[in-house]
């Protein structure tokens, strides 16, 4: 359903939801195996992840694993499963990339539990691509090597050095983080990983979503990014609103001065008429130039579209008052609406991006968004 | 997004949803009030009805009424409503049919509580109307009188007389039903009830859903339904499978006799390349020749789609299997899919009924339909 109401064209799914209920069995029984079952047959790229962000519980994980198995969250409970119980359910779903299992531990472990996280993975890295060897279903299909190691640099360092001297790996996973570390521990784990990482390999950095936090992670040279963030933003109640196009706003900006009053983190041109604003919705706490929380009293009769400007299915058929209706009234019709909005709004960000990169602009892309959005914040007394 | 997954053209809105969250204001506020707000603009018929039967508690509601409020349901708990207020929602609602506010009794209330609820509807009907004359929202739209009265004929037969005789009502709705009665006892309320009116204005009959109710209801003269049967079977994870065309399968049935094995509720012709039939799934609770419970086992494996040969887009592109595993995970597209097929699958019913009225053989196809049922139950072993 999705696909008819944006333009997603790949998917993320985690393979540990599909140990137990259903059983790989299940999957199996269809022909083309889990992408049927899925409807997903054909139409994306399915790339099957070892960690759900929005679900896994890290504390009891880390101390239930051995070397034999990983501990995880599943939508049952917690589960232990072995490198061999793990490609039976990724073969099951035939995906497109996978990414082998590893000890997934938090920054903040202590420095011998990562060391022993950092062996662990590189084990059952081997072991997984063993299975996945013998396995008609994943002939096709690219291995992506996890890297784990907390927030200590040389465990990372020794992590990203060994899995990317595993022959056969056709990607790396940057895992682990968005668990405590500060963003400068993290800007510095991405920069020593990545230099170990060969140059022309995808990388997919794990529970970073923020686009300022997305813009660095593209500026280090990750390639790829789990959804966990809007999964986030839209069980609050959020719409994305950042302009995906700092250009163009600065030169209006620059044309008409900006009081606190006409601040704007939309596209929205014209004030609308009832006078209200954004920035009048900022004082009530209704959005923080980024995002506007329709949960905030600020909607209740806003007759603009989430995103004025934005061409989502969303955008061209409801307002802001409604989807404020429709969160008050526990209709989870507002949960669909604000994630096609979102969903959307992320693919033109990367759509945004990817253009930018291709004309060489990136960085001025980058420095205009930053800029952009200091300027949003300081416009709307921030 | 209803209207783009299924060809539904009237909704029913319970007005009373409207009364504080949003506020009628709120409403005002769009070009258009209600239709705008609610993304309904001209693409619908809209039925402004006065009680949403999911949520509707009938024993403080009754206590709590006075002459001059009812007590209502609404989704932030109970609240009082005089008709001028319940006006003011209808209006700012702006829909093509509106339901006059009652006084809503179940069937076993005592008789002389019954009796008030008479003669307290029918002042509220002359109030409502009063209002609307003054309404320019309300000048093209049409207002049907709720008939009350319990399980008491004599009080449904006062009630219907009195509101046949005010002047500019364009319909009627067989109000408290469904609370009680026995199968008896509603056949000749709604016979006692349809033989006051004007035989030309349409009659809504509330709270009535399976297949068999229906098909009566409407050899008894009713013309429209709401839709609480159908929200009930969605939530319980139900999808509907009754044959549509009990003429076609009869035919069918009579060139191979049916052993209890190839039972079938769908118009499913092949059986199931796992060998698993409708049949078997009866004996496991799965279904009841009319309906099929997504959430039994029996489905976990089962490749086809929730009705056989049905077009609608959970058809189409899922899996019985696939909603069993949507249900577990507790996702609520089980239910988005769900609820698209059971409308479809009912509006594909109505379709069959309309066509068999203009042919002059709904009599045979509402004898068509009952007699396959009981081939069916007796076939799976009922
Ligand atoms: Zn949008
Ligand atoms: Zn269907």
């Amino acid at each position: 359903m999705l696909e008819t109401l944006t333009d997603v064209q790949a998917l993320s799914l985690d393979v540990l939801q599909f140990l137990t209920q259903p059983k790989p069995e299940v999957l199996r029984g269809f022909p083309g195996s889990g992408r049927r079952f899925l409807a997903m047959d054909g139409r994306f790229v399915l790339v099957a992840t070892a960690r759900d962000p929005g679900i896994y519980e890290y504390a009891g994980a880390m101390r239930q694993a051995t070397n034999n198995h990983a501990s995880v969250t599943v939508h049952t409970g917690s589960s232990n499963v072995t490198p061999a119980q793990y490609m039976q359910a990724v073969a099951a779903l035939a995906p497109d990339v996978w990414v082998a299992l590893s000890d997934d531990v938090p920054s903040d472990c202590r420095p011998d539990r990562a060391a022993k996280a950092v062996d662990r993975s590189a084990a059952w890295l081997s072991e997984c691509m063993s299975v996945a060897a013998a396995a008609p279903e994943l002939s096709g299909a690219a291995v992506f090597a996890a890297v784990q190691g907390g927030q200590y640099l040389r465990e990372r360092q020794r992590c990203a050095e060994t899995m990317a001297a595993q022959p056969g790996v056709a990607g790396f996973v940057l895992a682990g983080l968005g668990t405590g570390e500060s963003p400068s521990q993290r800007r510095q784990i991405v920069e020593q990983v990545v230099q170990r990482l060969p140059a022309a390999a995808p990388r997919l950095l794990c529970s970073v979503g923020t686009p300022e936090e997305m813009l660095e992670a593209v500026a280090q040279g990750i390639d790829m990014f789990d959804m966990g963030y809007l999964a986030g933003v839209t069980a609050g109640g959020y719409a994305l609103s950042f302009p995906l196009d700092p250009g163009a706003q600065q030169q209006q900006q620059q044309q008409q001065p900006m009081p606190a009053s006409s601040g704007s983190a939309s596209t929205d041109k014209a004030p609308a008429a009832d006078g209200s604003s954004d920035a009048d919705a900022a004082a009530d706490g209704g959005q923080d130039c980024s995002k506007i929380n329709l949960w905030a009293v600020a909607y209740r009769t806003d007759k603009r579209p989430l995103l004025p400007g934005c061409n989502c299915f969303a955008c061209a058929n409801h307002t802001r008052a409604y989807l404020h209706h429709l969160l008050q009234a526990h209709e989870m019709t507002a949960q669909v609406l604000l994630e096609v909005h979102n969903t959307h709004h992320y693919l033109q960000f990367f759509k945004a991006i990817r253009a930018s990169i291709a004309a060489g602009t990136f960085a001025a892309y980058h420095e205009g968004f930053l800029q952009r959005r200091q300027r949003l914040l300081m416009g709307a007394g921030w």
